[in-house]
Protein backbone atom coordinates (compact mmCIF):
# COMPACT_ATOMS: atom_id res chain seq x y z
CA UNK A 1 0.00 0.00 0.00
CA UNK A 2 1.43 3.45 -0.89
CA UNK A 3 1.18 6.55 1.35
CA UNK A 4 -1.13 7.85 -0.72
CA UNK A 5 -3.95 4.93 -0.31
CA UNK A 6 -2.99 4.82 3.42
CA UNK A 7 -3.77 8.13 3.83
CA UNK A 8 -7.03 7.92 2.28
CA UNK A 9 -7.69 4.99 4.43
CA UNK A 10 -6.87 6.97 7.46
CA UNK A 11 -8.92 9.91 5.99
CA UNK A 12 -11.67 7.47 4.96
CA UNK A 13 -12.26 5.78 8.26
CA UNK A 14 -11.93 9.49 9.94
CA UNK A 15 -14.88 10.74 7.67
CA UNK A 16 -16.40 7.85 8.34
CA UNK A 17 -16.31 7.69 12.33
CA UNK A 18 -17.52 11.46 11.89
CA UNK A 19 -19.99 10.23 9.72
CA UNK A 20 -21.21 8.00 11.99
CA UNK A 21 -20.94 10.31 14.82
CA UNK A 22 -22.85 12.87 13.43
CA UNK A 23 -25.52 10.39 12.18
CA UNK A 24 -25.62 9.28 15.96
CA UNK A 25 -25.85 12.43 17.17
CA UNK A 26 -28.47 13.79 14.75
CA UNK A 27 -30.44 10.48 15.49
CA UNK A 28 -30.29 11.67 19.02
CA UNK A 29 -31.35 15.14 18.42
CA UNK A 30 -33.70 14.09 16.54
CA UNK A 31 -34.89 11.79 19.04
CA UNK A 32 -34.64 14.48 21.39
CA UNK A 33 -36.46 17.46 19.64
CA UNK A 34 -39.33 14.99 18.63
CA UNK A 35 -39.67 13.96 22.54
CA UNK A 36 -39.92 17.70 23.08
CA UNK A 37 -42.05 18.52 20.38
CA UNK A 38 -45.08 16.83 22.13
CA UNK A 39 -44.97 19.31 25.17
CA UNK A 40 -44.75 22.18 22.43
CA UNK A 41 -47.03 24.60 22.59
CA UNK A 42 -47.74 25.50 19.03
CA UNK A 43 -48.36 21.58 18.31
CA UNK A 44 -50.09 20.58 21.51
CA UNK A 45 -52.36 23.26 22.97
CA UNK A 46 -51.79 23.68 27.04
CA UNK A 47 -54.28 22.55 28.81
CA UNK A 48 -54.55 25.36 31.00
CA UNK A 49 -54.88 27.87 28.03
CA UNK A 50 -57.00 25.64 26.59
CA UNK A 51 -59.59 25.77 29.97
CA UNK A 52 -59.15 29.61 30.71
CA UNK A 53 -59.90 30.71 27.04
CA UNK A 54 -63.01 28.38 26.85
CA UNK A 55 -61.90 26.02 24.10
CA UNK A 56 -61.61 22.70 26.75
CA UNK A 57 -64.98 20.40 27.01
CA UNK A 58 -67.16 21.71 30.14
CA UNK A 59 -69.87 19.21 31.61
CA UNK A 60 -72.18 20.96 34.06
CA UNK A 61 -72.67 18.63 36.79
CA UNK A 62 -75.37 20.96 38.47
CA UNK A 63 -79.14 20.58 38.10
CA UNK A 64 -81.28 23.56 37.85
CA UNK A 65 -82.74 24.82 41.50
CA UNK A 66 -86.70 25.18 41.40
CA UNK A 67 -89.73 24.21 43.35
CA UNK A 68 -90.09 21.55 41.16
CA UNK A 69 -86.70 19.70 42.08
CA UNK A 70 -86.87 16.64 43.93
CA UNK A 71 -86.61 17.02 48.25
CA UNK A 72 -85.58 14.91 50.39
CA UNK A 73 -89.32 14.13 52.15
CA UNK A 74 -90.12 15.84 55.55
CA UNK A 75 -89.87 19.16 57.27
CA UNK A 76 -86.40 19.83 56.91
CA UNK A 77 -86.07 18.96 53.47
CA UNK A 78 -89.12 21.79 52.46
CA UNK A 79 -88.39 22.56 48.97
CA UNK A 80 -86.61 25.74 47.30
CA UNK A 81 -88.98 28.69 46.90
CA UNK A 82 -88.23 31.47 44.29
CA UNK A 83 -89.88 34.93 44.70
CA UNK A 84 -89.97 37.28 41.41
CA UNK A 85 -89.01 40.64 43.28
CA UNK A 86 -89.38 42.96 39.86
CA UNK A 87 -89.85 41.52 35.92
CA UNK A 88 -88.58 42.27 32.71
CA UNK A 89 -91.63 43.16 30.22
CA UNK A 90 -91.24 39.72 28.51
CA UNK A 91 -91.89 38.57 32.57
CA UNK A 92 -88.60 36.88 33.20
CA UNK A 93 -87.43 37.98 36.60
CA UNK A 94 -85.18 41.19 36.54
CA UNK A 95 -84.76 40.59 40.20
CA UNK A 96 -85.60 37.78 43.00
CA UNK A 97 -85.18 35.99 45.98
CA UNK A 98 -84.90 32.32 47.22
CA UNK A 99 -85.42 30.18 50.12
CA UNK A 100 -83.63 26.64 50.71
CA UNK A 101 -82.41 24.09 52.70
CA UNK A 102 -78.44 24.47 52.59
CA UNK A 103 -78.68 20.39 51.82
CA UNK A 104 -81.28 21.01 48.53
CA UNK A 105 -80.66 19.82 45.20
CA UNK A 106 -76.76 19.59 43.67
CA UNK A 107 -75.36 20.28 47.08
CA UNK A 108 -72.18 19.46 49.60
CA UNK A 109 -72.05 18.39 52.83
CA UNK A 110 -69.29 20.36 54.45
CA UNK A 111 -67.27 17.86 57.33
CA UNK A 112 -69.17 19.62 60.02
CA UNK A 113 -72.43 18.09 58.80
CA UNK A 114 -71.85 14.77 60.39
CA UNK A 115 -68.94 15.39 62.72
CA UNK A 116 -68.61 18.20 64.94
CA UNK A 117 -65.27 20.31 64.76
CA UNK A 118 -64.47 19.55 61.42
CA UNK A 119 -65.09 22.26 58.84
CA UNK A 120 -68.11 24.41 58.37
CA UNK A 121 -68.92 25.13 54.41
CA UNK A 122 -66.75 28.39 54.01
CA UNK A 123 -63.62 26.83 55.63
CA UNK A 124 -63.26 24.46 52.84
CA UNK A 125 -59.78 25.46 51.24
CA UNK A 126 -60.39 26.37 47.36
CA UNK A 127 -57.01 24.10 47.14
CA UNK A 128 -59.39 20.88 48.26
CA UNK A 129 -62.32 21.95 45.72
CA UNK A 130 -60.36 21.15 43.11
CA UNK A 131 -58.90 17.29 41.56
CA UNK A 132 -59.15 14.95 39.46
CA UNK A 133 -62.71 12.42 39.25
CA UNK A 134 -62.72 8.88 40.08
CA UNK A 135 -65.82 7.51 38.40
CA UNK A 136 -67.28 4.34 39.12
CA UNK A 137 -69.68 3.16 37.41
CA UNK A 138 -72.08 0.66 39.43
CA UNK A 139 -75.65 1.54 37.21
CA UNK A 140 -76.16 -2.11 36.11
CA UNK A 141 -75.56 -2.94 39.94
CA UNK A 142 -77.81 -0.57 40.76
CA UNK A 143 -80.77 -1.03 38.06
CA UNK A 144 -81.11 -4.80 39.57
CA UNK A 145 -80.93 -3.67 43.14
CA UNK A 146 -82.18 -0.24 44.03
CA UNK A 147 -80.44 -0.94 47.63
CA UNK A 148 -76.95 -1.52 46.61
CA UNK A 149 -74.10 -0.34 48.36
CA UNK A 150 -70.77 0.40 46.97
CA UNK A 151 -67.72 -2.19 47.80
CA UNK A 152 -63.82 -1.85 48.48
CA UNK A 153 -64.25 -4.68 45.56
CA UNK A 154 -65.82 -2.15 43.62
CA UNK A 155 -62.95 0.41 43.79
CA UNK A 156 -60.11 -1.64 43.14
CA UNK A 157 -61.79 -3.43 40.27
CA UNK A 158 -62.06 -0.19 38.82
CA UNK A 159 -58.27 0.17 39.84
CA UNK A 160 -57.66 -3.19 37.73
CA UNK A 161 -58.67 -1.04 34.21
CA UNK A 162 -57.52 2.39 35.37
CA UNK A 163 -55.02 1.71 37.52
CA UNK A 164 -54.66 3.30 41.05
CA UNK A 165 -56.84 6.42 41.44
CA UNK A 166 -54.77 9.45 41.67
CA UNK A 167 -53.49 11.24 45.36
CA UNK A 168 -56.87 13.65 45.92
CA UNK A 169 -59.12 11.99 44.05
CA UNK A 170 -63.31 13.18 44.05
CA UNK A 171 -64.56 9.37 44.00
CA UNK A 172 -68.33 9.81 42.38
CA UNK A 173 -70.42 6.39 42.25
CA UNK A 174 -72.40 6.98 39.35
CA UNK A 175 -75.84 5.00 40.56
CA UNK A 176 -77.94 6.08 37.28
CA UNK A 177 -80.28 7.94 39.59
CA UNK A 178 -79.53 11.16 37.80
CA UNK A 179 -81.70 9.90 35.10
CA UNK A 180 -85.05 10.09 37.12
CA UNK A 181 -84.43 13.51 38.53
CA UNK A 182 -87.37 14.39 36.72
CA UNK A 183 -89.54 11.62 38.05
CA UNK A 184 -89.28 12.98 41.87
CA UNK A 185 -91.67 9.55 42.51
CA UNK A 186 -88.75 7.20 40.67
CA UNK A 187 -85.96 9.55 42.53
CA UNK A 188 -86.93 8.64 46.08
CA UNK A 189 -88.13 5.55 45.30
CA UNK A 190 -90.30 5.22 48.20
CA UNK A 191 -92.01 1.55 49.47
CA UNK A 192 -95.75 1.17 51.78
CA UNK A 193 -93.76 2.24 54.69
CA UNK A 194 -92.23 5.29 53.16
CA UNK A 195 -88.78 3.98 53.11
CA UNK A 196 -86.71 5.69 50.03
CA UNK A 197 -84.57 2.92 48.39
CA UNK A 198 -81.47 4.51 46.43
CA UNK A 199 -78.46 3.13 46.42
CA UNK A 200 -75.17 4.24 48.35
CA UNK A 201 -71.82 3.97 49.78
CA UNK A 202 -71.33 1.08 52.07
CA UNK A 203 -69.35 1.61 55.54
CA UNK A 204 -66.75 -0.66 54.47
CA UNK A 205 -65.50 1.49 51.38
CA UNK A 206 -66.28 4.75 53.21
CA UNK A 207 -63.67 3.21 55.73
CA UNK A 208 -61.50 1.76 52.91
CA UNK A 209 -61.08 5.21 50.86
CA UNK A 210 -60.46 7.23 53.69
CA UNK A 211 -58.19 5.07 55.37
CA UNK A 212 -56.43 3.20 52.26
CA UNK A 213 -56.61 5.77 49.18
CA UNK A 214 -56.14 9.85 49.14
CA UNK A 215 -59.38 11.53 48.26
CA UNK A 216 -60.47 14.87 48.90
CA UNK A 217 -64.46 13.80 48.74
CA UNK A 218 -67.01 11.79 47.26
CA UNK A 219 -70.06 12.08 45.59
CA UNK A 220 -73.22 10.36 44.12
CA UNK A 221 -76.17 11.42 41.99
CA UNK A 222 -78.64 11.11 44.45
CA UNK A 223 -79.98 11.87 47.17
CA UNK A 224 -77.25 11.24 49.96
CA UNK A 225 -73.81 9.04 49.82
CA UNK A 226 -75.99 6.39 52.66
CA UNK A 227 -78.50 4.47 51.14
CA UNK A 228 -82.16 5.19 51.11
CA UNK A 229 -82.50 2.22 53.01
CA UNK A 230 -79.42 2.46 55.19
CA UNK A 231 -79.67 2.15 59.50
CA UNK A 232 -78.56 5.58 60.20
CA UNK A 233 -75.69 7.34 58.06
CA UNK A 234 -72.42 5.30 58.40
CA UNK A 235 -71.27 6.44 55.34
CA UNK A 236 -71.80 10.03 56.29
CA UNK A 237 -70.36 9.45 59.82
CA UNK A 238 -67.09 7.82 58.36
CA UNK A 239 -66.28 10.60 55.90
CA UNK A 240 -67.51 13.65 57.21
CA UNK A 241 -65.55 12.40 60.45
CA UNK A 242 -62.55 11.70 58.07
CA UNK A 243 -63.22 15.73 57.45
CA UNK A 244 -64.04 15.10 54.06
CA UNK A 245 -66.78 16.25 51.61
CA UNK A 246 -70.14 14.96 50.21
CA UNK A 247 -71.33 15.84 46.95
CA UNK A 248 -75.29 14.85 46.32
CA UNK A 249 -77.63 14.89 43.50
CA UNK A 250 -74.99 15.22 41.13
CA UNK A 251 -75.96 15.51 37.63
CA UNK A 252 -74.74 14.41 34.65
CA UNK A 253 -71.57 11.52 35.98
CA UNK A 254 -72.89 9.19 32.99
CA UNK A 255 -71.30 12.12 30.48
CA UNK A 256 -67.95 11.61 32.48
CA UNK A 257 -65.22 8.80 31.68
CA UNK A 258 -63.83 6.22 34.25
CA UNK A 259 -60.88 8.55 34.73
CA UNK A 260 -59.60 12.04 32.79
CA UNK A 261 -61.84 14.75 33.96
CA UNK A 262 -61.26 16.98 36.69
CA UNK A 263 -63.54 18.49 38.70
CA UNK A 264 -64.56 22.29 40.22
CA UNK A 265 -66.44 22.17 43.00
CA UNK A 266 -67.47 25.89 43.99
CA UNK A 267 -69.94 25.96 46.85
CA UNK A 268 -72.31 28.75 48.08
CA UNK A 269 -69.81 30.29 51.49
CA UNK A 270 -72.25 31.16 54.00
CA UNK A 271 -70.57 31.63 56.60
CA UNK A 272 -70.67 28.87 59.75
CA UNK A 273 -72.44 26.79 56.98
CA UNK A 274 -73.41 23.17 57.06
CA UNK A 275 -72.96 22.93 53.02
CA UNK A 276 -74.79 24.22 50.85
CA UNK A 277 -75.91 24.34 46.92
CA UNK A 278 -72.80 24.15 45.18
CA UNK A 279 -72.08 24.49 41.43
CA UNK A 280 -69.50 21.88 39.64
CA UNK A 281 -67.82 21.69 36.71
CA UNK A 282 -66.17 18.96 35.28
CA UNK A 283 -63.40 19.64 32.57
CA UNK A 284 -62.34 16.60 29.91
CA UNK A 285 -58.91 17.40 28.25
CA UNK A 286 -58.41 16.15 24.70
CA UNK B 1 7.85 18.31 5.10
CA UNK B 2 7.76 14.92 5.41
CA UNK B 3 5.04 12.49 4.67
CA UNK B 4 4.52 12.17 8.45
CA UNK B 5 4.36 15.37 9.35
CA UNK B 6 2.15 16.68 6.23
CA UNK B 7 0.00 13.35 7.17
CA UNK B 8 -0.45 14.62 10.80
CA UNK B 9 -1.52 18.08 9.23
CA UNK B 10 -4.03 16.42 7.26
CA UNK B 11 -5.33 14.63 10.33
CA UNK B 12 -5.06 17.54 12.50
CA UNK B 13 -7.35 19.35 10.27
CA UNK B 14 -9.38 16.91 9.69
CA UNK B 15 -9.95 16.39 13.52
CA UNK B 16 -10.22 20.17 14.46
CA UNK B 17 -12.62 20.09 11.59
CA UNK B 18 -14.82 17.53 13.09
CA UNK B 19 -13.92 19.20 16.40
CA UNK B 20 -15.64 22.76 15.31
CA UNK B 21 -18.91 20.41 13.49
CA UNK B 22 -19.21 18.46 17.05
CA UNK B 23 -18.94 21.77 18.77
CA UNK B 24 -21.36 23.11 16.73
CA UNK B 25 -23.60 20.71 16.87
CA UNK B 26 -23.59 20.20 20.66
CA UNK B 27 -24.11 23.92 20.98
CA UNK B 28 -26.89 23.72 18.72
CA UNK B 29 -28.07 20.58 20.42
CA UNK B 30 -27.65 22.17 23.82
CA UNK B 31 -29.54 25.79 22.49
CA UNK B 32 -32.26 23.37 21.68
CA UNK B 33 -32.68 21.09 24.25
CA UNK B 34 -32.57 24.23 26.72
CA UNK B 35 -35.42 25.95 24.55
CA UNK B 36 -37.59 22.49 24.95
CA UNK B 37 -37.07 21.81 28.90
CA UNK B 38 -38.79 24.92 29.11
CA UNK B 39 -41.74 22.55 28.66
CA UNK B 40 -40.56 19.95 30.09
CA UNK B 41 -42.77 18.49 32.81
CA UNK B 42 -40.54 17.29 35.11
CA UNK B 43 -38.67 20.65 35.04
CA UNK B 44 -41.67 23.05 34.42
CA UNK B 45 -44.96 21.46 36.46
CA UNK B 46 -47.45 21.56 34.02
CA UNK B 47 -50.30 24.30 34.78
CA UNK B 48 -52.86 22.50 34.82
CA UNK B 49 -51.64 19.52 36.70
CA UNK B 50 -50.90 21.81 39.02
CA UNK B 51 -54.19 23.69 39.75
CA UNK B 52 -55.81 20.34 39.68
CA UNK B 53 -53.80 18.77 42.48
CA UNK B 54 -54.03 21.83 44.40
CA UNK B 55 -50.46 23.17 44.17
CA UNK B 56 -51.49 26.35 42.30
CA UNK B 57 -51.81 29.41 44.27
CA UNK B 58 -55.86 30.33 44.94
CA UNK B 59 -57.67 33.52 45.87
CA UNK B 60 -61.15 32.83 46.90
CA UNK B 61 -62.69 36.21 45.73
CA UNK B 62 -65.90 35.88 47.62
CA UNK B 63 -67.32 37.44 50.71
CA UNK B 64 -68.82 34.82 53.38
CA UNK B 65 -72.63 35.18 53.43
CA UNK B 66 -74.02 35.98 56.82
CA UNK B 67 -76.82 38.04 58.42
CA UNK B 68 -74.08 40.85 58.88
CA UNK B 69 -72.95 41.23 55.35
CA UNK B 70 -73.58 44.74 53.65
CA UNK B 71 -76.55 44.99 51.86
CA UNK B 72 -78.59 47.69 49.35
CA UNK B 73 -80.74 50.27 51.48
CA UNK B 74 -84.38 49.38 51.05
CA UNK B 75 -86.46 46.46 51.07
CA UNK B 76 -85.27 44.64 47.83
CA UNK B 77 -82.05 44.33 49.62
CA UNK B 78 -83.14 42.66 52.81
CA UNK B 79 -80.55 40.97 54.37
CA UNK B 80 -79.53 37.46 54.22
CA UNK B 81 -81.11 34.83 56.95
CA UNK B 82 -79.81 31.97 58.47
CA UNK B 83 -81.86 29.33 60.31
CA UNK B 84 -80.53 26.48 62.36
CA UNK B 85 -82.27 23.47 61.76
CA UNK B 86 -80.14 20.96 63.59
CA UNK B 87 -76.88 21.72 65.74
CA UNK B 88 -74.22 19.61 67.04
CA UNK B 89 -73.11 19.08 70.42
CA UNK B 90 -70.40 22.07 70.09
CA UNK B 91 -73.82 24.35 68.75
CA UNK B 92 -72.45 24.54 65.40
CA UNK B 93 -75.29 23.93 62.75
CA UNK B 94 -75.53 20.60 61.51
CA UNK B 95 -78.27 21.84 59.43
CA UNK B 96 -79.59 25.00 58.26
CA UNK B 97 -81.48 26.50 55.87
CA UNK B 98 -81.39 30.11 54.49
CA UNK B 99 -83.12 32.77 52.44
CA UNK B 100 -81.51 35.70 50.58
CA UNK B 101 -82.15 38.22 47.54
CA UNK B 102 -80.19 37.17 44.45
CA UNK B 103 -78.36 40.25 44.56
CA UNK B 104 -76.49 40.05 47.63
CA UNK B 105 -72.99 39.70 48.46
CA UNK B 106 -70.72 38.51 45.84
CA UNK B 107 -73.13 37.31 43.51
CA UNK B 108 -73.61 37.83 39.59
CA UNK B 109 -76.01 39.96 37.31
CA UNK B 110 -76.99 37.67 34.25
CA UNK B 111 -77.34 39.31 31.33
CA UNK B 112 -81.38 39.06 31.95
CA UNK B 113 -81.14 41.51 34.98
CA UNK B 114 -80.59 44.89 33.06
CA UNK B 115 -81.69 43.37 29.59
CA UNK B 116 -84.97 41.38 28.31
CA UNK B 117 -84.14 38.20 25.99
CA UNK B 118 -81.20 37.47 27.51
CA UNK B 119 -79.45 34.78 29.58
CA UNK B 120 -80.62 33.61 32.81
CA UNK B 121 -78.02 32.69 35.49
CA UNK B 122 -78.51 28.76 34.65
CA UNK B 123 -78.56 30.05 30.91
CA UNK B 124 -74.67 31.10 31.14
CA UNK B 125 -72.66 28.46 29.48
CA UNK B 126 -69.58 27.50 31.90
CA UNK B 127 -66.99 28.09 29.57
CA UNK B 128 -68.47 31.89 29.52
CA UNK B 129 -67.40 31.53 32.67
CA UNK B 130 -63.95 31.15 33.06
CA UNK B 131 -61.07 33.64 31.58
CA UNK B 132 -58.30 35.35 32.32
CA UNK B 133 -59.01 38.24 34.89
CA UNK B 134 -57.80 41.91 33.85
CA UNK B 135 -57.38 43.79 36.77
CA UNK B 136 -57.65 47.99 36.51
CA UNK B 137 -56.96 49.11 40.02
CA UNK B 138 -58.32 53.08 40.57
CA UNK B 139 -58.16 52.56 44.36
CA UNK B 140 -56.07 55.96 44.76
CA UNK B 141 -58.52 57.78 42.35
CA UNK B 142 -61.62 56.13 44.35
CA UNK B 143 -59.92 57.34 47.59
CA UNK B 144 -59.74 60.58 46.26
CA UNK B 145 -63.24 60.70 44.82
CA UNK B 146 -65.87 58.01 45.73
CA UNK B 147 -68.17 59.01 42.75
CA UNK B 148 -65.24 58.42 40.65
CA UNK B 149 -65.77 56.51 37.05
CA UNK B 150 -63.96 54.42 35.43
CA UNK B 151 -62.93 55.63 31.68
CA UNK B 152 -61.36 54.07 28.54
CA UNK B 153 -58.28 56.18 29.08
CA UNK B 154 -57.43 54.01 32.43
CA UNK B 155 -58.13 50.91 30.52
CA UNK B 156 -55.36 52.03 27.29
CA UNK B 157 -53.34 53.34 30.59
CA UNK B 158 -53.43 49.88 31.95
CA UNK B 159 -52.84 48.43 28.23
CA UNK B 160 -49.66 50.27 27.88
CA UNK B 161 -48.42 48.73 30.70
CA UNK B 162 -49.59 45.43 30.18
CA UNK B 163 -50.44 44.93 26.61
CA UNK B 164 -53.56 44.48 25.04
CA UNK B 165 -55.83 42.84 27.22
CA UNK B 166 -56.29 39.07 26.34
CA UNK B 167 -59.88 37.83 24.37
CA UNK B 168 -62.14 36.66 26.67
CA UNK B 169 -60.96 38.81 29.41
CA UNK B 170 -63.23 39.27 32.89
CA UNK B 171 -62.26 42.84 33.58
CA UNK B 172 -62.46 43.75 37.40
CA UNK B 173 -62.44 47.73 38.43
CA UNK B 174 -60.62 47.67 41.85
CA UNK B 175 -61.64 50.64 43.88
CA UNK B 176 -60.11 49.89 47.27
CA UNK B 177 -64.34 49.41 48.47
CA UNK B 178 -63.44 45.89 49.56
CA UNK B 179 -61.25 46.83 52.37
CA UNK B 180 -64.96 48.73 54.18
CA UNK B 181 -67.01 45.28 53.85
CA UNK B 182 -66.80 45.02 58.01
CA UNK B 183 -67.53 48.76 58.11
CA UNK B 184 -71.10 48.86 56.43
CA UNK B 185 -71.18 52.47 57.12
CA UNK B 186 -68.48 53.41 55.01
CA UNK B 187 -68.98 50.42 52.30
CA UNK B 188 -72.20 52.16 51.44
CA UNK B 189 -71.22 55.34 52.22
CA UNK B 190 -74.86 57.17 52.15
CA UNK B 191 -74.44 61.34 52.05
CA UNK B 192 -77.39 62.95 54.44
CA UNK B 193 -80.18 62.63 51.28
CA UNK B 194 -78.79 58.88 51.57
CA UNK B 195 -77.58 58.28 48.10
CA UNK B 196 -74.67 56.42 48.23
CA UNK B 197 -71.18 57.50 46.71
CA UNK B 198 -69.02 54.34 45.65
CA UNK B 199 -67.35 54.27 42.25
CA UNK B 200 -68.21 52.57 39.54
CA UNK B 201 -68.02 51.81 35.41
CA UNK B 202 -69.03 55.17 33.00
CA UNK B 203 -71.60 54.47 30.49
CA UNK B 204 -68.26 55.28 27.89
CA UNK B 205 -65.80 52.86 29.14
CA UNK B 206 -69.01 50.38 29.16
CA UNK B 207 -69.41 51.00 25.37
CA UNK B 208 -65.59 50.66 24.60
CA UNK B 209 -65.25 47.06 26.57
CA UNK B 210 -68.27 45.93 25.02
CA UNK B 211 -67.86 47.28 21.46
CA UNK B 212 -63.97 47.41 21.39
CA UNK B 213 -62.62 44.60 23.44
CA UNK B 214 -63.48 41.06 23.72
CA UNK B 215 -64.64 40.87 26.96
CA UNK B 216 -66.97 37.90 28.85
CA UNK B 217 -68.07 40.11 31.70
CA UNK B 218 -67.05 42.79 34.39
CA UNK B 219 -66.71 43.32 37.91
CA UNK B 220 -66.29 45.36 40.64
CA UNK B 221 -65.32 45.26 44.55
CA UNK B 222 -68.49 47.12 45.41
CA UNK B 223 -72.07 47.18 45.70
CA UNK B 224 -72.54 47.67 41.48
CA UNK B 225 -70.87 48.03 38.06
CA UNK B 226 -73.16 51.64 38.40
CA UNK B 227 -71.77 53.95 40.90
CA UNK B 228 -73.90 54.87 43.92
CA UNK B 229 -74.24 58.22 42.87
CA UNK B 230 -75.24 57.36 38.78
CA UNK B 231 -78.62 58.46 37.39
CA UNK B 232 -80.32 55.01 36.77
CA UNK B 233 -77.87 52.36 35.87
CA UNK B 234 -75.95 53.08 32.77
CA UNK B 235 -73.31 50.31 32.69
CA UNK B 236 -75.97 47.71 33.70
CA UNK B 237 -78.06 48.45 30.76
CA UNK B 238 -74.79 48.76 28.24
CA UNK B 239 -73.19 45.55 29.41
CA UNK B 240 -76.06 43.30 30.25
CA UNK B 241 -77.69 44.60 26.91
CA UNK B 242 -74.40 43.23 25.23
CA UNK B 243 -75.05 39.89 26.68
CA UNK B 244 -72.38 40.17 29.26
CA UNK B 245 -72.66 39.42 33.16
CA UNK B 246 -71.29 41.57 36.45
CA UNK B 247 -69.92 40.59 39.64
CA UNK B 248 -70.50 42.72 42.27
CA UNK B 249 -69.33 43.25 45.80
CA UNK B 250 -65.78 41.10 44.43
CA UNK B 251 -63.51 40.50 47.51
CA UNK B 252 -59.77 40.20 47.83
CA UNK B 253 -59.50 41.88 44.21
CA UNK B 254 -56.04 43.50 45.40
CA UNK B 255 -54.16 40.04 46.03
CA UNK B 256 -54.40 39.80 42.39
CA UNK B 257 -51.82 40.87 39.74
CA UNK B 258 -52.56 43.37 36.84
CA UNK B 259 -52.59 40.42 34.64
CA UNK B 260 -51.88 37.28 35.12
CA UNK B 261 -54.64 36.00 37.17
CA UNK B 262 -57.25 33.27 35.74
CA UNK B 263 -60.61 33.34 37.09
CA UNK B 264 -63.45 30.29 37.70
CA UNK B 265 -66.76 31.78 38.51
CA UNK B 266 -69.32 29.30 39.51
CA UNK B 267 -72.94 31.14 40.04
CA UNK B 268 -75.46 29.15 42.10
CA UNK B 269 -77.75 27.34 39.41
CA UNK B 270 -81.13 29.26 39.79
CA UNK B 271 -83.39 28.04 36.95
CA UNK B 272 -84.61 31.27 35.23
CA UNK B 273 -82.92 33.73 38.03
CA UNK B 274 -81.86 36.97 37.20
CA UNK B 275 -78.71 36.61 39.19
CA UNK B 276 -77.04 34.86 42.25
CA UNK B 277 -74.63 34.47 44.45
CA UNK B 278 -71.48 32.64 43.04
CA UNK B 279 -67.97 31.77 44.29
CA UNK B 280 -65.11 33.09 42.80
CA UNK B 281 -61.56 31.54 42.66
CA UNK B 282 -58.46 33.49 40.79
CA UNK B 283 -55.87 31.10 40.21
CA UNK B 284 -52.21 32.09 40.06
CA UNK B 285 -49.42 30.28 38.55
CA UNK B 286 -45.84 30.83 39.24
Amino acid sequence: MGVRSWLCGIQGRTFLSVKNNMKAFSTTLVVLLFGCSTGNKEQAPDRFDQLFSGKMKMIDLTHSLSADSPYWPGDAGNPFKYDTVAKQPSGAPSMGKYSTPEHFSTHIDAPIHFADHQLSVDQILPEQLVGPAVVIDVSAKCAANPDYLLTSADVTDWENVNGRMPEGAIVLMYTGWSKKWDDYPAYKNEDAQKKMHFPGFSAEVANFLTRERDIKGIGIDNFSVDAGAADGFPAHDITNGAGKFHLENVANVHELPALGAFLIVSPIKIKGGSGGQVRIFAVIPD
